[in-house]
């Protein structure tokens, strides 16, 4: 039974590989011309193409950045991070590990993270064609496809997350016991290099994508639509394509990046903890891996549960997806943890002792939690609710009420999340410690497969109607992928609600597990354990410097989109001008030179708030020590979880208001109003779409980047302290 | 020489309240028409006396409703504190103080804010109109009034401060050790109930003040200016005597009581700190009002030597004032460091050795923070440097672009002041403790006459300008005004930096009182201290719960402010309808009506938030305890500071840039730039003038109300967790 664990998870992840490969099929199996006449069937393969081409060619782009990045990274991490392991005096050294076996998790958990974005991307990028074909027969087929192929996605993220979580964990513990290192607790530091890589990708995916769809969104909108006076999704206008490989690079690839990362960073969180708790009881020591892999079956049953037939069906389906998976996951939980997890234990030798029903109790805290954060993102986004009505209403009265109730519902709407996320990590902290936490964290991204599948339907059911438009196919289709859409876009904002209270659980998560870690590597060498005091003036300095880091954040990629979108916008105008024929649809549009536009501008403006993220706990970690990172941490979380949520309500609800009065309120399309609304609109886009979610990276990353250099703050840091005094 | 400090103190408030007794009659000297013709003597009369008399009732509205409000409070605490002084052995009660005595230092502390706002307030409605008579003449003149006018502000206010601080410390150590209690630490934890007075005044003074003034300011604008096209400040506008009383409340009376509230209650939160280092030396225990009321004469110095002749003079006037006090205060406070507080001290038994020189280098980082901070808020909101410019620009691109600029200024804007402010408080709290950062705060607070000068001085000449305007003199006087008005703009950027830099370490001071306090309580009682380690779940629980309230603050003073202008802009459209003649100028608007729209609707509107920020430390301290206190204190401490800064940024810089506009650029006035740039500007209108000052207060008002309601935490808090188990 030792193995049972290890055996059902690898079997797990298998399955959702198989599962994902199997839906893959489905999804290409659908042919792109089908039911279409030549002309449209050949103008369609020419858009979908080119949709296509643009999305990998900013993944390649991307990608070619990256690997040098990472390599520079992963010799920085081989060089800087030594352990030395004591003996029980503290004095002699034992064992000495280098960083880089770190640098080795590292560069396999980025690697993992690019081979998720890429199978997510492709088959977004294969099915959104097929989606507007499928739409001409009935709603039911064309629904089918899309929500195939976010099932690859989720299917396949989950199951190379905890494949490679596994494969990791076997390779490592074979690795150091070769070179005599028994020590769990080292080998969960090593593993952290894992989530680091994923994060690290995540980082530079949101940010860089969230650059790339609101430079092609804006510079589409603003020359297109608002200059030249073509609707939306017109082949006329050279950013269209752009504007569509937008929604797969910020939607798919990032989104999935960043999910990939929480779930990979909250296992590698409880594992550190599970590391000192479980250590002679492997069972219980991948228990973590496990709650993420048992996802699998679980949301495939509740996908074949699941079906839609009439319009109607829709949206309801969607919700029911979430909601049932939710409860099929408490169910399952309940044994599983009462089998796996001892009736009582303890963390450290003394402490406080704890119970499996306990364990339970967290893992069910956070799915809870992360369903009342999602439900509560919904209520303050949808046009169906007072707050987003509010806001429509406020155009009445010109665009500066329009901002100022839109800034309003965002700051509001960050305190019904935080309570429950705060109630979420009381409990889970007293009913098992610090391993609760991340248990809770860990409960919220239960549902992981699912929130993937809904998260990646969405921009597929967008682009289907971009390409309906695109190809020119009758009306009808169109209605239907606009259906498809909007029920899309109620579970997107759900979806990102989970997204932060996971990432908020994960990076508090974190925080314990860089502190446990520092702890054991100072008392392993005779010293004093860190503060993290409130009365210690390191600590509270740095909290300071910590609230502050995602204001500054939000105020570089909210200027990083502004100058995409200039450099977008000069080219949509220069095309307009100088292509002859173009308004009149003789002329072709350069759609490329626009996606490369997007491209060069997304890659040069994520660099600046890349490294500032990454910079800013190694340098005050090696000026500083481990309280001030610690400070640091703390003040990021608490003040970038507010600024991520309020961001993305403010932008969600200014989106659904201009949605509300488009659909014949206060005055409908074409007025004052309308126009107000838009404003609103625009100014939410970088806040939802680019720096809202971003921020979700900043307080993973800057938590799971302090873990893997714990040993050296604690080998190196604090120099400048030492120099003062 | 025990009663040096004491005596010296005294006398130097006496000397506040004589000078600004001579200044008040050196603005009050100059006549009424002063040079003017009957007819528009009259009608400055008739305006001046409208102005004074919505003023006025205003004031008396909101302290009706305040007197109620701080009888019962006062009432409340005396009920609810009570202290039980223990033995040595912790066993046996040897003295027991009621909370009555706090309750007396509350409503005194009250009524000496409630004082210095009338007179403020008295002597800025009499100097407007003499400012604008004696801009007739030449602006050497106006300067004189305006800036008298403000003097009497900034020495009444500190007099009355010391002196309320110095009566208020014997009385209670008279009424104290009449009941045979002699513990200092006792008689300071009685006398935080002055602070807490003197900051709840300020909480319903700037909340109040801050929807009154931009209830009228909106009103005005968007129906008289946007809607019937009649210029600013044109009499004809029911509510222009709404907007010009509303510089008054806002930026005279608020500002006033937030700055007594800031000097009170850091004075307390030292003293508290020095009752316990320096129990038998009454020299140095008095050392923080020293301070403060050193401050009188050298501001007094500094005004005697600077003078304005020219146009040119006006602005640098400002300049030096601020200058020139900082470098006395920092030379005069060094021997009087030296002298007043002992070569080494401890502050607690075997606590860390601290040093007189150590204080005064506190002192000085004060002092040099603040000033730093004040300049960083004037380089990010005056239009002579890059920050606004680029705002300015950011119209071209249209209104959409001009609030992302302006927000991502106000993000980035908080940035170095947070630096300044941690490195402040990192020396300082190295250094002498948190005692040290008690006196940082003092010393920021250091320029408080000629800070409070300044902003007084700014409403004087705005108003002074209105008032041209309304009566019709020649554009001469107007143009002399608006140098004076412009001058005052720049500089009270830089006074709202002081505020917010003062406020956060004001409010770190406390919170270190609060738990210095809290833990001298629990020894007596035998108990452990305090935690407030980030490990501790409660803790970093509560950080979550803190940071949300500032955000939650904000939403809903932002909403007030569209309600009250909502309730503005009904009556000045139905005067415009239903008064016949209005606009020809031969029917009077009725413009009593618009004060008392407005006077309602911030009295009506003050209450929530109000409540907000003084139920939540005592509900939670009630419900968890002291740990779960100062989690809050801390996490709304470093999400208000940042907020609180970037709001007000990104307020003045929209500001600024819509008058670099107007001064001609970007198309100057009347183009689609202008217009994108008035919308910014009334975007930012509710942020920099009502939620941002407010968000001071809250920092501030949650950690003296915490330290005087320590007993009750201590006694009767946590019921909820001693129910739970």
């Amino acid at each position: 039974m030792t193995g049972f664990t290890l055996t059902l998870t690898t079997a797990l992840s298998l399955l959702g590989l198989v599962i994902a490969f199997f839906y893959m099929k489905k999804v290409t199996g659908v042919p792109l011309d089908l039911g279409l006449e030549e002309k449209d069937a050949s103008r369609l393969r020419f858009i979908h193409g080119a949709i296509a081409k643009g999305a990998m060619a900013f993944l390649k782009a991307e990608y070619r950045v990256l690997f040098v990045f990472m390599v520079a990274f992963a010799i920085f991490i081989g060089l800087v991070i030594n352990y030395n392991v004591y003996d029980a005096s503290h004095t002699e050294v034992t064992g000495k590990v280098m960083g880089w076996y770190t640098a080795v998790a590292f560069l396999f958990g980025a690697l993992i993270s690019v081979a998720s974005g890429y199978i997510g991307m492709k088959v977004a990028t294969a099915g959104n064609a097929r989606t507007t074909v499928s739409a001409k027969a009935d709603i039911g087929s064309a629904y089918k496809v899309a929500i195939n192929s976010g099932a690859v996605m989720g299917f396949a993220l989950v199951g190379l997350a905890t494949l490679g979580l596994v494969l990791i964990y076997l390779f490592m513990s074979w690795a150091l016991a070769d070179i005599g290192q028994h020590n769990n607790h080292v080998l969960m530091e090593v593993i952290a290099g894992f989530g680091l890589g994923g994060s690290t990708i995540a980082l530079f995916a949101r940010v860089g994508g969230g650059i790339f769809t609101k430079a092609a969104d804006v510079g589409a909108d603003l020359v297109g639509k608002v200059e030249q006076g073509i609707p939306e999704d017109d082949p006329r206008n050279p950013a269209v394509i752009a504007d569509n490989v937008g929604d797969n690079v910020g939607d798919v690839a990032g989104m999935g990046a960043d999910l990939f990362g929480s779930c990979a960073e909250s296992t590698c969180a409880a594992m550190v903890i599970s590391a000192i708790a479980f250590a002679g009881d492997p069972n219980a020591l991948l228990y973590p891996i496990l709650i993420s892999a048992v996802g699998i079956p679980v949301s495939l049953i509740t996908k074949l549960l699941v079906g839609v037939k009439t319009e109607d069906d829709v949206a309801p389906a969607l919700m029911k997806l979430l909601i049932i998976s939710s409860v099929l996951m408490a169910v399952i939980m309940y044994p599983l943890t009462k089998m796996l997890i001892p009736d009582t234990f303890v963390i450290l030798e003394g402490g406080d002792s704890y119970s499996n029903m306990g364990v339970y109790w967290c893992f069910l805290s956070g799915l809870i939690a992360g369903l009342a954060v999602g439900l509560l993102t919904g209520y303050y986004t949808s046009e169906n609710y007072a707050p987003v009505k509010e806001v429509a209403k406020s155009t009445e009265t010109g665009v500066a009420t329009n901002i100022i109730y839109g800034l309003a519902l965002g700051y509001k709407s960050t305190v019904l999340p935080y309570l429950c996320i705060a109630v979420s990590i009381f409990v889970s902290w007293q009913l098992a410690g610090m391993y609760g936490v991340a248990i809770a964290s860990l409960g919220m991204l239960g549902t992981l497969v699912i929130a993937l599948m809904i998260d990646a339907y969405g921009p597929v059911a967008d682009n289907a109607g971009g390409i309906a438009e695109m190809v020119g196919l009758e009306s009808e289709v169109r209605r239907r992928t606009d259906i498809l859409d909007s029920a899309g876009n109620t579970t997107a904002a759900i979806g990102k609600g989970f997204a932060i209270g996971a990432a908020i659980l994960t990076s508090l998560a974190l925080f314990a597990a860089f502190l446990t870690a520092s702890n054991a590597m100072l008392i392993s060498k005779g010293l004093p354990e860190v503060s993290v005091n409130l009365l210690d003036p390191l600590v509270y300095t740095s909290l300071f410097i910590g609230a502050v880091l995602p204001f500054l954040f939000t105020a570089m990629t909210m200027k990083s989109v502004g100058k995409a979108a200039f450099d977008m916008i000069e080219e949509v105008r220069r095309q307009f001008r100088d292509i002859p024929g173009i308004m009149e649809g003789t002329g072709e549009p350069d759609y490329a030179q626009c996606v490369d536009i997007s491209t060069k501008a997304a890659l040069r403006e994520m660099i600046a708030p890349g490294i500032l993220i990454m910079a800013t706990p190694l340098v005050a970690g090696w000026l500083f020590g481990v309280s001030a990172v610690a400070g640091i941490l703390a003040g990021s979380l608490v003040a970038g979880g507010v600024l991520a949520i309020s961001s993305s309500n403010s932008g969600g609800a200014w989106d659904n208001a201009k949605k509300f009065i488009e659909a014949g309120n206060h005055g409908g399309k074409g007025s004052e109003e309308h126009k107000a609304a838009v404003v609103g609109d625009t100014v939410g886009d970088p806040l939802k779409d680019t720096s809202g979610p971003s921020l979700n990276i900043l307080i993973k990353l800057s938590a799971i980047l302090s873990l893997v250099f714990a040993p050296f703050f604690v080998e190196y840091g604090g120099v400048l302290l030492k120099y003062l005094g």
